[in-house]
């Protein structure tokens, strides 16, 4: 999905390739319960959403900015499947139905003890998460070292062509890395 | 989805990132009618059907080792959404249904030419190529140009770690040009 | 050289990382004269100049507020074997002593012009050119293959930390294509 | 310096494109003492040495078989500068002339005592180094930050056209991080 398709205000957001990567290594099946923990702008709930109509995905946000652009790009996409949350991971995923997949946007300062719950909830859940800060990189390798978990990490660096009168120029994007652990991918 | 989910015989295949980056440019609807052009494996195709489960992909492919990869792929994933033509495109393509999408895959020296005929039959077609010879990028560039379209260029390097003991080492792959034009999605 | 050394205004200047792979291209030796076309804030010049202290550099520029730049960066770099000229290659070449090196930094319309014109000069000179437009690189390919070079291309694309609070983020530089020509490095 | 044009077996050899960048990060000036550590095949330790003919080079190597690959390339490049050590750092060091510049290119498990052994014969060090493996980079900056150091991190991904007839196909390399601390190119 293009990016300016979203409502974006001042919410950083996912860029459209990194998301489609992000998305496809979530790897959901029709019947996925995801969790999209620091969903900014809700881009990744929505792709997902509209890909599993009769998966459940639940959106979970501290930003009060952040979760009003989530509940427009909701009503604009008829995304009924996203579940909004206003609130912190962990506590916030109390009483929610256990997950079979996450995605971590957020580069909140503590991966390992976010990780450590979901696996509790369940143990073989897949989780995705996007990186731009090294320091995060090395605590999601850490966690997973940590968590007994064997982690996928891929970077994708974007370049976009801008058009100059007749000439396109390659823009640089800034490199992600996309950490993917877990889940029954290697059952297939 | 995995590379390694797929049969793949010595025929190249796109990788998973690009794949998931090119279908989503595809921008596929339920009801799409896709071609895929230089099918190789069959992974987009594969990729594509079970996305859009009930829409029509016909995979058109020359070379003869790669048309069994995709009849076992096709079979692997009960893709029976999947058509798969032996031959050479635009031939091939005559009496098909007409197309709302078109993936071109194969490096083939003409791509104005294709990009020309499946015009005539679908003018909002949308088009989604990957390249990775710098001269089959000129091509596009000029074809687009020809043919009154405007290209989205961009560029996508992926790089992967892998592990040897306990480092995990990256690893370059080969950059992919992903051209998008036309179609409907200006609409949204 | 860091890209903070300079000093530069509003004219476009190349990359640290980029700038020291094309002049590690050039293959200068002590005996060099270099031709910049299209010098820009002169900091090819002026780091070529540096590493060939007895060497020749003509540092050539339309843009007269470039030209500036290049003269407070020859001065304050001391860059005393930097010659600048003020106009448009080829005309303004004509006189200079013949060139064994070439550096081509402009994003001008017909490279295949000037190069021919360059090797007219010196059958053996050794070229370098950074390219960020496609069609700029497809000429340069052409120009190439029409003059009968056999073109190294190469893509660099250099990601640089910066620091958030205690975070490093990594920030996407644009790719540049750097093509390599001629000259002696064979023989070695 | 073209890759091909060092002598070099089995032993991995940084790229061009990436010791051209590395050497620069360097700032080297014509009395520099450097010391390479993990010096490989040499390549930085020569194409260093011949930029600084009247500075001294300190090539340090565990690995017999690249040892003799240094000497190998010492003696075709003539670069007398260049001594060769066989033997592990820190120890090797010991009654060397203090180094104002090092390069560290092992992926050796612990960088913080190397650094910080480096910065007790001299606070002023300049020190790059290269690394492939995630865990190695986190380690750096554990180091930097420990010891009071701001690490300039770039990663440099190179991808390079390969000649398949009339077709020039990129291809990646790998990435590789350029780590840079200390030294006095602030003074500038």
């Amino acid at each position: 999905m293009r990016d300016e398709w979203f409502i974006r205000g001042k919410v950083p957001m996912t860029k459209s390739e990194v998301r489609a990567v992000s998305v496809s290594k979530l790897e959901l099946t029709q019947d996925s319960v995801l969790y999209d923990i620091g969903a900014g702008t809700g881009s990744v709930s929505i792709e997902a959403a509209l890909q599993i109509p009769r998966g459940q995905i639940f959106a979970v946000e501290q930003n009060r900015e952040a979760v009003d652009l989530i509940r427009q790009n909701k009503e604009k996409f008829h995304a009924d499947n996203v579940r909004i949350l206003w609130g912190k991971a962990p506590e916030i995923l109390e009483g929610l139905p256990v997950p079979s997949h996450v995605f971590l946007g957020g580069t909140g300062g503590k991966p390992e003890e976010i990780i450590a719950e979901l696996l509790r909830r369940n143990p073989g859940v897949r989780l995705v998460a996007n990186v731009i800060a090294l320091e995060s990189l090395a605590r999601f390798l850490e966690a997973a070292k940590n968590l007994g978990l064997e982690p996928e990490v891929v970077s994708v660096q974007v370049a976009r062509a801008e058009q100059a009168g007749e000439y396109h120029l390659m823009k640089g994007q800034n490199p992600v890395y996309i950490i993917s652990m877990g889940g029954a991918g290697d059952r297939i």
